[in-house]
């Protein structure tokens, strides 16, 4: 049998850390079910459980900006998963590489790098 | 007046991912209240809000594994943040570099790598 996270604690859900295999960034924090591990499990590509829709999500179902799994790691809790994935595109939906782009600098977060892609042009109506 | 992430979301508590400044590695997920945020700006040393002792929490209080903070970014919805710290020692209160010592391989987490202390000899009665 698979062994998998403790879903328990988190009412269901617990969250996940994305890192980048080739840059070492970490790319977002996304939160799985248990019906989104499996289907990581079985696809080796990301899904994760968003919390806003209420729905099972296929990261990169809309952008095509996939993530590939190279790893999976959980913490001393079991609650809490570590993924390393091959990010096709930009992990974030507003167009940077990583959803971390603002830097805590002066007193206030500061945009810290460049757009790698125009969000109005990957999602369109 | 200093910026801070959005507390409001998650009833107060904000997840912060916790990576290694050298070893870029993810050491652990925690979490922070308002005044754990406000502390870590301060002091400089990482503070998170310990959800199984409901107390504020200096880390490396009682271990000596303090984290000092090189930058902190937040996310595009602003309510998880990632710290990138200089670990003293390591991370992980199982004597591990990092909390995601146990990696998913055939079904299974698997331990992944050696101590880098004996948590008997760190966290004495």
């Amino acid at each position: 049998m698979t062994e998998k996270p403790d879903f328990a604690k988190g009412n269901g859900l617990i969250p996940v850390i994305v890192q980048d295999v080739t840059s070492r960034r970490v790319l977002m924090l996304a939160y799985m079910n248990e019906t989104a591990w499996t289907r990581t499990v079985e696809t080796g590509l990301a899904h994760y459980w968003s919390r806003s829709r209420n729905a099972l999500w296929l990261k990169g179902e809309t952008s095509g900006h996939v993530q590939k799994v190279h790893a999976m790691y959980v913490d001393c809790d079991a609650d809490t998963l570590l993924i390393v994935v091959e990010q096709s595109g930009a992990a974030c939906h507003e167009g940077y590489a990583s959803c971390f782009f603002r830097r805590f600098e002066n007193g206030a977060f500061q945009v810290a790098e460049e757009r790698v892609f125009d969000p109005k042009e990957v999602y369109k109506a």
